[in-house]
């Protein structure tokens, strides 16, 4: 596209129908990914159906609103995270068809396009209350294109639920991990399995856990190679990349 | 292979051969890998010429010289981590094929089997002085059957050699970025190209770095997304890891 | 039981009942337990009475009801933590024997079985804002089966007191010392009495307690042997472990 | 001024109507900015215009009206920061010529006086969250008599669009960099232009981000020179700084 | 025998042999130990064999030899910790019968007496970088009557070791795990087995484990109960501590 | 007095009216303040007027009534900290006269007895929003009997006010130096004037004063001599400490 | 210059010497700088005498003089920072004029050109002990064309020597305050003058001053403005911030 | 003297002997101790005999020897804290009265003079290894006048040891309790007796101590009041604190 654009002016001068100095004008004003950095277009050409995505936090409901109706016209699907029930009904006001994940504290808007990957990924949480960031990163790479399962309830205090289950880690392409407290199921699961682990830290717990620092540094000095680590609490970020993951080597 | 022997066992059963209280105490007894869980082996079989890995830091030259002969005759190759020039001397007594990769602090042994991934895995490094980190990445992956290049001494103080490079940021699979300090040079990273990117904190900087924890966090909460983050200083997670991506796609 | 049914499928097997494959299917579907790790259940076996244990903090009152009804069924007994009194209230609906220790935060639901523990355990706070959490160390402990003392308000700024109860701190089989602030009633208690001291942090304090964090440190840089520490505000945590000493002994 | 009411004091000394001893007791109690620190007070003559500043953060709004009272007489152009609704609508009692930047949380009582400086000061903000720190920094700023820019949303996610904006980051003579998360946009600005940034990590994030932490330790160890830091969320302080560096070369 | 010189005082008194101001001045100047809390004379007399204990790091080596000389008399069985190699040679100069546990840093002078507890306490450990920590329990615990057992190397990334060695796990009755790096052995061994865990961080790994930080909060966040924490590198306080459980119910 | 109990016990054991088995239960059972640490007491003997004090952050409403009606009886003056509107409201119920000095949270009940010292404490504070803290050092050193001096809003930003009252400073004999934010005023008073100076930090500030950290850190690495450190936000302590400075060489 | 390059092919586009397809590839392969910011070169342009500046802290010996020797050639004047006497020796070898200023830890290579700012700079110092890092800022702004005065050792502990140069204070354009401890110098010397401070904490100091980190809190919260705050120990950052500060209104 | 100095120039003035403007200048020029803030030599007249004091810590010896020098004609009584032996060796060379106390490793040179108070400073230590900075302590306390005692090796592992001392204890004027580890010593004593307490928390311990964190924060969270602290191993500002206020009642 933008190659096509620059190949117009340049025969555009060549035909004379444009000038030298205006031509560098428009070279100049050519915003910036034709220059070779065009991630965000490159990538809905290759992948469509990838959302644009708003991080909620911080904003103010004006705010999210406006970069919605900003977004709507060019986007097909928009994905807008950490958003509790006020932000989803204010969504809902201009776009009826937000559909909200109360528990993944998501809102997605419109309609993902494009087929989904066949292999699994794979989320396993290891408390009740880990659920919130699961469902995050489940409901982020089921957007992005991905079947995906869930595997939860199976911490160390129940860790014969996993050894119950091993046929589904097994069966994985890609595995996200879930964990707050002391975060060792990310160190179990990687233990356990050859495949790769999304490591997620919630600030789940209290006292010593400190917001999540605990399950952070666990799973950072996790001794089980093939395991990294995301933000505490970033259950999109280890969604989007399980996505990346797991679509590797597919066709694209 | 586990099967066969829990099959043999039931037709002894059957046949009378093995009497009921024996058979349960047989299959109680059954090493645990027999279950299921046979991790180290199936990966051996999927994907010869995976190395053994010593990780040397903590270990007595003499524990290190033992595990290396421990696993000599079952392991065509081996691979020793954060090895200084006193370990390395000390295996190649036992081990004359030992290669020492100095920067990287990492020892060889024995010889890769098995091709070579074509893709491409790229470590990108900030400063010179993060130059072991990334050269213990690529050591790693280069171990482990991936084509790798380096991109180095890009840092932020230097951000337009990395855009000097950006057909090679482009043309990467899987991407490492090693940086200290502020550890910017990871979110610039992933600001710029639509690729996995593990970023390596290292523990280069002074003051106020507090032995990487700086660059940690920082890469911790890089608001671009498609970025996760191994340990400080944990090169080896980093090439392992980037290996684990860049053959994903790939028939084994 | 597991070991039965293991037992029945070898004979169905000899008995030419159950042919080889479908056993060795059957075998891998064996849930976990079946294989030797039956913790819970043989725990059961062994001391009845002993609660199912719910932690209800960060669960909604949805998910805290459903696993109770789905507990209730197979459990006489069993123990909500960090249940405030929204969590009694709604647990009270499905099971109205629930009896709620309003500054233990504790629900107990169902009757406690079996025998109660002859040797005492003394449970000692500091002030009276560390009560809750002394509390819910005496429930705990009581639950599970044990005679408990408490020894309140013996802080260090009134360590007189504690001197007063010598008889007291040397007649129990197990300490547990709760306290916030500087937490050196632990010391104190460890230096004086050749007991196990269990020690338990609390978020009590202001300033430079850093929520429980200056305790912590302090009771696990105690210079007496003969304590150990557990997360800060864990009351259940200490409490379980004093059982599980109080009755190390005894006959089961 | 000072210096003549020392002469007048010592030529009535020399006149002989004032004792010495009088004389000295007046020399002691003359008000310490008559010895040469007398800081506001230069300052107003030097730059009429410069307004008071109050902090409101932990006042009440009994103290911060009480204030502005007695700052109101002397004093043209007063400036209240970190102020809520609330506390503009107590001042806007007494001063109705408040206006009031919800925004920045800034109050602005009186006129400023004086001519403002032609160069501009850049404030660079990443991502819309920081946008409150980012208009105090404009607020303040404008209020100390320069022309402001502002570039926002430029974050790392979406640095194209500070590549895009290129032309403004070189047309400025003070840059101000606003970011939460992992601050690397400072970084990124700086490895770009020659010109003094002055950076404001904010508390904008979630997790690994501690409440600035990260951005914060981010910003002190931006490995490219020409980066100064101010405290997280300390958007005044850095409208404050750049102002004093924008007037740095003008005459006064 | 505190008893017995009280009674033989007050037969004094009472026999007119010493006057009553005399006998006050006797009351107040007995040593603490006649008051009722003499601790460790009789913990003496209950156990017989109990070393005294010396702990060495911070002292220099005229300390500790001059320590080990005042208490050679009164102790048949002396116990020296963290003592390198040059404790060790100082003390021998004094006490040839001194014996170095070179991996434990320990040095066990003289015979411990009484007998040896019959239930056994196992040592776990995660790494072999971790076994000087472990060592140091396993002599603690057997210098304290102890049947001792270990289990070295099976930390998670060798976890099938672990499960290989069910059958020692569940025989113990007190385990004592000892884990650097993110710790997660003793959530996963207390998740197995339904004994009581005393976790042992220790300072192995690098980055981001903070010198033992990491495992510290892991442990202390293990979100199965029935496990304590001792400090960072403690060996010493954990096979105290399971000597003390171990010995619990046994008639002394 | 406990020496006369003794003295009786002994002569009625000398006199044959109580024998020697009963003689040493009694002396047993002597409640601890007999043998020599009766603090409380002694102290009310030495310095009546000193109030009993409750520190209310962390009790229940009800636990404070109770404790204040605990001690009524034998308490003339009682003083209850950290105490909000609610908790005076509460007390007010049972003891009419409670005075509440609102901005220092502080309550006096009942009246101080003895004399007042004649030295003076002065209280220097930084800023207004400080005064909260500052205040309680204040009510608290003049509950105990001082003299004390208030000397507000000297904070460094206007470091020149707190030159003009250099009289004050150094006609003090005592000075607590109440600070949050950077807390660098405890330094600059201690490097004027003299006199001990005892520093508090509060947690007023935002961003990197991390909850008064920040000040708790300055205040305790003081290069001046002089300087001691209570809590961040103790205000009561300093006060305390204060009055036991001033009232040190006072006849009492 | 670029505009040139891209004219020159835009014409010979439009001549027909380069075909389209042809041009678009040249367009792409422009190198960076050509795109607008060619920093450094633009620096040198503007600016003569600037130097080229090398961090040694992490890099080897080697890699020290390698990169002098490929910086030699085209850089009059080249600087390297945190380099000890070896490093010095190292480069001496291959540069016999480089200057080592050993307090400062800096290497000058060649000589500066251009002429000297007239406005001064004061670097001022609070302990002996900080005297390195405020050394490397002197050292750094007088290699970058400034007049620097030191004005030392005068801590506040003894901050009568720093009223006594208030004449100096006053005088100088920009500050530099380099303390380590409690930092509490950067606060004063804000207090006192209206002139931009560059705040640096040092690592001086012990305890609690954690290597830096309470002068970093303390100089980050400094409650007077004009104020910022550079890398604990990086004195190089202020003397090169100072010096973009003191140029700042120069004509160049 | 100052007085005196302004009053024969007013008096010069007044005489005609000096002209008005001369006499602003002479004004000017006092020196900053002639406006007021005499500390250092008002003290030194009012308390003859104390010493100046040189921090070693980051200093050379060469600059050590220098303040010496300068210091020496002036001062009669002149010490150096935080000394090693080599420093004592330096200072040696040009003071040979000086007297190395090389546990306390403080370096006394020439002669104190004045009185010593005769109240008495106890200071008391928990651990062998705390002897250095209670060492420091007594030196410092005995250098400024006053009588100390040393009561050690009385931590809370051999608390009856301290109770042993309650008459010392309750004889002393003011305490300073210098301990590592958990730091508990503070609280207990602060806890028996009523005197001021000065706390030294020290870095000794290991582990979770984190170079004395743990005992500085149990320190300041003290929950007896009476307790100061100083900055971790800072024996010299314990014993100079205790001196002051040991002196503070006495006639001067």
């Amino acid at each position: 596209m933008d190659r096509e654009r620059i190949k117009r002016l340049l025969e555009d001068v060549k035909a004379g129908k444009v000038d030298v100095t205006e031509a560098i004008r428009l070279l100049k004003s050519l915003p910036y990914e034709d220059l070779g950095f065009a991630k965000i277009d490159t990538h809905r050409e290759l992948r469509t159906g990838y959302p644009e995505v708003i991080f909620c936090k911080g904003k103010t409901l004006e705010q999210i609103v406006k970069i919605i109706e900003r977004l709507s016209p060019a986007n097909k699907f928009i994905m807008a995270t950490k958003a509790d029930k006020k932000v989803y009904e204010a969504i809902r006001k201009v776009r009826t068809d937000a559909v909200y994940h109360e528990m993944a504290k998501t809102v997605l808007i419109g309609q993902r396009q494009g087929k989904t990957a066949e292999k699994t990924i794979l989320v396993v949480s290891a408390g009740t209350a880990d659920q919130p960031i699961a469902e995050e990163a489940v409901v982020t790479a089921e957007a992005l294109g991905n079947t995906v399962e869930r595997l939860y309830d199976v911490g160390v205090a129940g860790v014969h639920r996993l050894f119950d289950n091993k046929e589904r880690l097994f069966g994985a392409n890609v595995i996200v991990v879930v964990a707050g407290m002391e975060g060792a199921l990310a160190s179990v699961v990687a233990g356990l399995v050859d495949k790769p682990v999304i490591a997620v830290p919630t600030s789940v717990g209290y006292g010593a856990s400190f917001d999540g620092l605990a399950a952070l540094l666990s799973m950072l000095n996790c001794c089980a190679p093939g395991v990294v680590v995301v933000n505490i609490d970033n259950g999109f970020g280890a969604g989007y990349f399980a996505s990346v993951l797991n679509q590797m080597g597919e066709a694209k």
